[in-house]
């Protein structure tokens, strides 16, 4: 939750976000595109007031155009914009707005190269992409066939009206809307700043960082939680810039170690990367219950190759013994999940692969397998490396997938914490 | 997309969802609430014409309510339920609906015994979630603090108001909202089939089973893309079973060994799960740019211990020598990428681990790493078992994620279709 969300600028440019399409209102699809154009258009400083979501009927999309109108000066519209029968936006605006439908030249043009260019006749059916409201213009669309158009009315509200296929939505925002916007209605975008935090829950977070809207009066402090991760957002409008850093300050001091990064595309597992790359060292992993995932994360790091050597999924304790030497007496006396064997696990993947670092995890996901001493969330991490050999005993919940997502994700953390001991 | 969504009923329920919450307008937060509530009342039988997201104004929440009630019999709110004050949804349906607000016992003491039971004193601000408006009755919530409520109004209009934390208002739906619906407005569920699918897209689909809704008028065909499988559903009303049942045999044989399963909570990992079980075998992996994620598939399934030995990451050449035993002349001669060397690596899994099965991922996930003979996005999925070694060559695209996931459930399908074949 945000603690305030209202940002202050000096022009207000009021939005709104249309989403169209039948699936929508079955649940068939979730609607990504609202949220990303609500972020983007927050993003350029506009204020989104409502969304909407109209199913496939000509009569209540042009209800909700007209809405849209009387309330904000920019609306965007999603979907509806295919070749078939169903597809209604183009005679919901001529309906809403009261005008006519023309065969636009360039809009057909750009149907016919579509077409061409996959090799195919363009069935007669996709006339229909190319019929769009008289005034309107054409947004191209380079991944998809169906064109976008804008429209601006005689009252300045701009409206655009693009696909519902989220990649090409995407891209015709970043290339022709968002310029538009920019360069027409000179919106003031708010200033940001994103604080990635491991290790601090959201209430933790709000009485660390909690006085400081009153400290920052023109700053607005946000929380959002994204398991496993919690982010630290300040925003405020452009004049404040000097507040905001004195407010950003503040919270770097507080959060220390437990921000991982600054950069909102910089992942932990990004950090950790960057840690071993510094170094020029590499790793080894050893999972159990996390059967991979921690591999998982790591390789979906471009790059990873450099610092990452391999590991082991020793889901069997013969496979423990076999490929990462832990002893038969640790595994009797101690049990697979313990502070003992991970240890033993993290010390072997490193050796066996003669990496720096070793990495390990060895824990009951559930939902079976528990015992009145190990219930199931017991979870063991264990690194072994430069900093020497550090162990920690999680206790998660009943749910099987979830504890192994915190589990590798804690773990990784709990290397980018070794590393940076190692650093000093 | 679905080819036809319109499922006759007898009765015509119509429903709306309202999304209350300024997280929403400003993209902080992806509605996944709606969606889910549109598919469970479209589930139930009742028809989802419309949804809106309004921000924390209780003018704009107002209108928004008494536009759904003109509109629906069923309207369903979640979020702006809390104790503070952007919470405003019970405010809101005293304003729309020129009803008092009043502090509600019952609703009182589920707040306090919730604070009792975490051992906290409550603050006093919540006592602002008991207070909702006059003749509503209080819906249970087991997960927080914030009780829901009930009010219908004298036209009949079912409104039911939920909190917007997503695992609190699911249970409280699954608890009281569908339960009650169900016993108060009988609505007729349609009657559901899905195919669950790999290795057919869905313009492919489409092609197989396009004449089908010529030949069940009353059954409507949908399909779903839900990277990297497909779905194709069947809907029809509950007076069209005979018509379903005849659909569902001629969608069956079409389909063949592409269906892996007919039951939507089960999974490929699943299936092949299942498939080992029966034949007392085990597995064993060995993966190079999946990294561990193949691993990570198969231990998301319950249960994955009985038939999943161990896995291999050997993201190094060193490490499918040492591991694998992939010889230095197939590595030399055929490079690491390369039929000889997959078939190896699954082979060597197998006899590491004295599992039946060896299945082997080796790739160029990108964005680097590519030569003109073997490009970014080239693959090579093995399979070593009881019916014999089989070997794979995908070329996927330039995102080295989806490549990835693409080479990942590509291999569990093909371990699939050679267990089939193990098993006739």
């Amino acid at each position: 939750m945000l603690a305030s969300l209202a940002v202050e600028t000096t022009r207000d440019i009021r939005a709104f976000i249309v989403s169209q399409g039948e699936e929508l209102l079955c649940g068939l699809t979730i609607d990504t595109n609202a949220s990303f154009l609500a972020e983007q258009l927050t993003g350029l400083g506009m204020r989104v007031v409502g969304m909407v979501t109209a199913g496939d009927q000509v009569d209540v999309i042009a209800n909700a155009l007209r809405d849209a109108v009387a309330r904000a000066q920019v609306v965007v519209c999603t979907g509806g914009l295919g070749p078939t029968g169903d597809d209604l936006t183009a005679d919901a605006v001529a309906r809403a707005f009261d005008l006519e439908l023309v065969l636009d030249e360039e809009a057909m043009s750009q149907v016919e190269q579509r077409y061409a260019s996959l090799g195919r006749p363009m069935p007669h059916s996709n006339q229909r992409q190319a019929t769009i409201p008289e005034g309107a213009q054409v947004v191209p669309n380079p991944l998809g066939t169906a064109p976008g158009f804008h429209l601006e009315l005689h009252d300045k509200v701009h409206l655009w009206f693009l696909p519902g296929v989220p990649s090409e939505m995407k891209v015709m925002w970043a290339e022709t809307v968002a310029p538009s916007l920019t360069a027409t209605l000179s919106p003031e975008a708010p200033l940001r700043r994103v604080f990635r935090v491991m290790g601090q829950g959201e209430s933790a977070l709000q009485d660390l960082l909690g006085d400081l809207p009153e400290r920052f009066p023109d700053v607005a402090l946000g929380f959002r939680a994204r398991m496993p991760e919690n982010h630290v957002k300040l925003v405020a409008g452009p004049t404040h810039a000097e507040q905001l850093h004195d407010a950003a300050r503040v919270v770097r001091e507080r959060l220390g170690k437990n921000c991982f990064s600054e950069q909102e595309g910089l992942h932990l597992t990004g950090v950790v990367g960057a840690l071993l790359t510094a170094r020029g060292e590499r790793l080894a992993l050893a999972e159990s219950c996390t059967g991979g995932l921690l591999g998982h994360l790591c390789v979906s790091e471009a790059g990873s190759s450099a610092w990452l050597d391999r590991g082991f999924i020793t889901y069997s304790n013969e496979a423990k013994l076999e490929h990462l030497g832990v002893s038969p007496q640790v595994l009797e006396e101690h049990g697979a999940v313990s502070e003992a064997t991970v240890l033993a696990m993290a010390e072997g993947a490193a050796k066996a692969a003669t990496a720096q670092w070793g990495l390990a995890v060895t824990g009951i996901a559930g939902p079976t397998g528990g015992s009145p001493e190990k219930p199931v969330g017991t979870v063991w991490l264990g690194v072994s490396g430069v900093s020497g050999q550090r162990a920690r005993r999680l206790q998660l919940g009943r749910d099987r997938n979830s504890n192994r997502q915190w589990a590798a994700w804690s773990a990784l953390d709990m290397l980018r914490r070794q590393l940076l001991r190692a650093g000093q």
